[in-house]
C-alpha cells in the first residue's frame, strides 16, 4: 500500500499541470455530448422549453396581486404540480395530472372526514384517533400500490392519495380554516394540472402512442436489415470487403431483445391519451404489444444466428455452393416480407397481398433448400460432420421464416381493429390477383411436405369491408376525440 | 347497432340480478388476491406497516406542542418526504432521501441567492429577472434528465432541483423571511428524510442487493432446472407420462428473457447501500449485470431449444438412439455445473473445481456426440433430411455448453472480486485434485479439434490468494461500514 501511495505522488503533480488542458478537454466533451442529446432527439430540447413556460406562467400566481390575493401562499402547490406533472408524453403528463387530480380530491374529502370524526372523541383522543387513521389509511394504500394492475395505472394516484389524506389528516388538528385550505390547494393544483396537459397537448406534443408505433416499425426494420446483409456476410465474396460500419447497422436488432419495458411503458402511457393525428382514441395498443412479442421472439432466433454468421467454422465450399442460392432467397425475401409489414404499419394501410407473396416466396425457397440438402451425398464420414453448422443455420433461418409469418398474421388482425387504409391492398390485389391465384396453386402441393409449420390457407380478401367504412371511422374519431 | 342494443337488455336485467352473487365473488376473489400478494413476498406487509409507522411518527411534529412551535407548518415538509421518499428497498430510500436533501440544500442556497439578485433591479424588475432565472435553470434542469448517467442516479435530485429553486424563488418574492422559511423547510426535510431512511436500514430492511444477488442465483438455477428435465422430455418414455405442472417449472427460464430493466434498477439501488451481511461497501455490483447478461444469452438459447423440443418433428429412433447416451450426459452434466455455479453465488464460496469438472465432463460428452455423429450412415438420401432436427437441437446444446463455460468464467473472475469464501474449494481440490489432474490430461487431446470453442486452459489454484487474506477482508468490511 506504501509503494502504491509513494508511486501515485508524482502522477499527483503531473495531473495537477494536466488539470487546465483536461478541464477544457472535459468541457468541450460534455458540450459535444449536450450537443448530441439534443441531436438525437431534438424534442427534448423542446420539452425542456416547454417546462420553463409552464414555470414561468404558473409562477404568475405569486407574481400578479389580484391572482396572489385569492390564493396566497397555495400558489405554491400550482408550482409543485407544474414541476411533478409535467411529463416528456402527453400520456405520462395526462396520467399524472389525472391520478394528482382525482387522489387529491378522494383523499381530500376523506381527510376533512377523518378530522371531523376524530373531533368527536375530544381534545385528548382526537390525535390518538387521528394517528390511528393516518396509519391503517397509509398502509393500507402502501400495500395497494404492490397490485400489479394499480402499479401499472395507478401507482401516482396511491402516492398522492396517501400524500393528501395525512396532510389533510394531520395538519387539520392544528387549523380551523381545513375546508378553505382543502380548496385552495385542491384548486391550485387544478390550475397548476391544467396547465401543463394544456401545453403539453398543444405546444408540440409528444404522443406515446405515436412513439410505440414508430418503434414498432422501426424494430422490424431493424430485423429486414439484418436480413438484407445476410447473403453478403454468410457467403463472403472473394475479395472479402470489410464493411464495420454497416455490421453496426445490421447489429441493431440487438436493442430489441431487452426493449421490452420500453414498449410496455409507452403502451401503458399511450392509453391515457386523447385521439390523435391518425391514433382513434381506443386504438388497439395492446396489440402493438403482441406483435412486439412476435417480433423480440424473432429477435432470439437472430441472436442464434449470428452466432453462426460470425462463426469461421462454416461448412466445406461444396456444401456452401449448393444452399446459396436457396439460403440468399429465403434471408431476401423474408426481409421483403418485413419491409412490407413494416410498410403497412407505418402507411396504415393493408398490403397483406405483397407480404404474402415474399412469405410464399421464401416457403418456396425452403422446399429448394431441402432438395439441395438431398441432392448432397456425404461421401465421407466427416463430410456429415462438416455441414452441420451450415445445416444448423438453415434450420434456424427456417424457424425465422415461421415466425414472420407468424408477424404477419398478427398484423393482419391488428389491421382489421385499427382500421388500417385498404387502397392498396386493393389496388395491389387487382394487379397481382391473377397471378397470385397462380402461384398459390402451384405451391401448396409442395407445401404439405413442409415440416416447419402447418399451412395457412390464405383469405386475403374476403374479409374486407367495403370501402365506405373509411370515412365513418374518420367521422368517429373526431367526435370521440371531441368527447375528451 | 340497434339489433346490438336489444340484444344486451335482457342481459342488462339479468346482470341486475346476478349483481349480489357477482359481487360476493368478486370480493372474495379480490381478498385472496390480497392474500395472495401477501403470501408470495410477507415483505410487502411489513413494508406497509413500515411506511404506517413512520407516518405517525412524523406526525408527531404537529400533535406536540413544543416540536408544533419550533416548526409550524413547515411540519407538512416532512410528512410530504416521509410518503415520497420512503421506496421498498434500502437503497430505493437512500437513494431517494439524499437526492432530496441534498438537491433542496443546493437549489435552496440558489433560490436565496436568485432573490438577491433580483432585488438589485428595483420593484418592478425583480419579477422579470426572476422569470428568467426560473424559465432557464428550470429548462436547464429538465435538460439535464435526458442524460443517461443523471437519468439513471439523480433524477430524483434534477426534478427537486427544479422544485425547491422554482417554490424559493417565485414564493421570495412575496414573503420577507425566506431565510426562516428555508430554514424550517429544510429542516423538517431533513427531519423527514432521516427517519425513512432509519426505519428502511433498522426495521427488518429489504436490501436491493441482496435481491439482485438472490435473483441472479434463482436465475441460473431456473436454466439448471430446464437442463435437468430436459432428457426426459426430448427422448419421452413409451409410456409418455405427461406431467403439466413439471413442465411450467421448466419454463419458468423465460422470464430471464425480459428481466434485464428490474436487474439494472436493482443494481443501481444496491450501489446506494452500505455493507450490509455478507456484502461489503464496494461490493462489486456491476459485475452482477455482466453475469446477468451471460446468463440471459443462455436463455436466449434455451429459446430456441425449445422449439426443437417441442417440435413433434423428431429425428428417425435409430437416430435418436445414438445419440441420445451423449445428449443426456451433456444436458446432465451442464445442470450440473449451472447448481454449482449458482451454490457458488449464494453461498459465496469458490467453488471451480466441481463447476470445472462438470463442464470437461460435457466437453467429453460433446465428443461422444460427433462420435455418434460419425458413426450415422444415412443410407437413404431422405435420412439425410430427416435427422436435420436432431442435428440443430444437438448444435444449440453444444452452444449451451459454451455459454455456461462462459457463465462460469465470468463467475470465476467476480468471485475474486466479491472476495467469496475459498474453504470450499481448497477442501474439494484436495479431494479431487489428483483425479481432475488426470481427468484433464486425457481430455485435452480431444479437444483441440472442438469446433465449438477454443480451449481455455484453466488455472484454478494458482491466483488463490492465501487464506490470511480472509479475515483482512472482513475486518475491513467493518471499518467500511461504520464510516457510513
Amino acid at each position: 500500500m506504501d509503494l502504491n501511495a509513494q508511486e501515485k505522488k508524482p502522477a499527483f503533480s503531473q495531473r495537477l499541470k494536466d488539470f487546465p488542458s483536461k478541464l477544457k478537454g472535459s468541457v468541450i466533451k460534455r458540450m459535444k455530448n449536450v450537443q448530441k442529446l439534443g441531436k438525437d432527439d431534438p424534442r427534448r430540447i423542446i420539452h425542456s422549453m416547454k417546462v420553463g413556460i409552464a414555470l414561468t406562467l404558473v409562477s404568475m400566481l405569486y407574481y400578479v396581486r389580484p391572482l396572489y390575493n385569492s390564493f396566497g401562499v397555495s400558489g405554491m402547490w400550482a408550482i409543485l404540480t407544474v414541476v411533478v406533472v409535467f411529463e416528456f408524453t402527453v400520456g405520462g403528463t395526462l396520467s399524472k395530472g389525472l391520478n394528482r387530480g382525482f387522489a387529491t380530491l378522494t383523499a381530500g374529502t376523506l381527510g376533512v372526514g377523518a378530522i371531523h370524526f376524530a373531533r368527536i372523541f375530544g381534545h385528548k383522543g382526537e390525535p390518538i384517533v387521528l394517528g390511528i387513521l393516518v396509519f391503517s389509511l397509509g398502509a393500507a394504500a402502501t400495500f395497494s400500490r404492490f397490485f400489479p394492475r394499480i402499479k401499472q395505472r395507478y401507482d401516482y394516484g396511491a402516492l398522492i392519495f396517501i400524500l393528501t389524506f395525512c396532510m389533510v389528516a394531520i395538519s387539520g388538528y392544528r387549523t380551523e380554516e381545513i375546508l378553505v385550505m382543502a380548496y385552495q390547494r385542491l384548486s391550485t393544483i387544478i390550475i397548476g394540472g391544467t396547465m401543463c396537459i394544456l401545453v403539453s397537448i398543444f405546444v408540440c406534443p409528444v404522443w406515446a402512442g405515436e412513439d410505440l408505433h414508430k418503434m414498432i416499425v422501426n424494430n422490424i426494420n431493424k430485423l429486414a436489415k439484418y436480413l438484407e446483409g445476410f447473403e453478403g456476410e454468410y457467403f463472403p465474396l472473394p475479395e472479402k470487403i470489410s464493411n464495420e460500419t454497416n455490421s453496426c447497422v445490421r447489429r441493431a436488432y440487438k436493442s430489441i431483445l431487452t426493449s421490452k419495458s420500453t414498449e410496455d411503458t409507452l403502451a401503458n402511457l399511450a392509453r391515457w391519451e386523447p385521439g390523435h393525428g391518425r391514433f382513434r382514441l381506443r386504438h388497439p395498443w395492446k396489440k402493438y404489444l403482441k406483435i412486439a412479442g412476435l417480433v423480440r421472439q424473432c429477435a432470439f432466433h437472430f441472436e442464434i444466428l449470428n452466432g453462426y454468421v460470425l462463426s469461421n467454422d462454416k461448412a466445406p465450399e461444396e456444401f456452401q455452393n449448393k444452399i446459396q442460392e436457396p439460403i440468399a432467397t429465403m434471408s431476401r425475401e423474408t426481409g421483403e416480407a418485413l419491409k412490407a409489414i413494416a410498410k403497412s404499419i407505418n402507411t396504415m394501410s393493408k398490403d397483406s397481398v405483397s407480404v404474402h407473396a415474399h412469405i410464399d416466396n421464401s416457403k418456396k425457397a425452403i422446399e429448394n433448400l431441402r432438395i439441395a440438402f438431398k441432392s448432397f451425398n456425404p461421401e465421407t464420414e466427416k463430410d456429415l460432420l462438416d455441414i452441420i453448422p451450415g445445416v444448423t443455420m438453415a434450420s434456424i433461418l427456417i424457424e425465422i421464416v415461421n415466425c414472420v409469418e407468424k408477424i404477419s398474421e398478427a398484423v393482419e388482425e391488428f389491421s382489421g381493429l385499427a382500421h388500417f387504409n385498404e387502397t392498396l391492398d386493393q389496388k395491389l390485389s387487382a394487379e397481382i390477383g391473377q397471378h397470385q391465384l397462380l402461384h398459390r396453386g402451384t405451391v401448396k402441393p409442395v407445401l404439405d411436405g413442409d415440416n416447419s409449420s402447418p399451412h395457412v390457407l390464405i383469405t386475403v380478401h374476403d374479409e374486407q369491408p367495403p370501402i365506405t367504412k373509411e370515412k365513418n371511422v374518420l367521422g368517429e374519431e373526431k367526435t370521440r376525440a371531441d368527447v375528451v
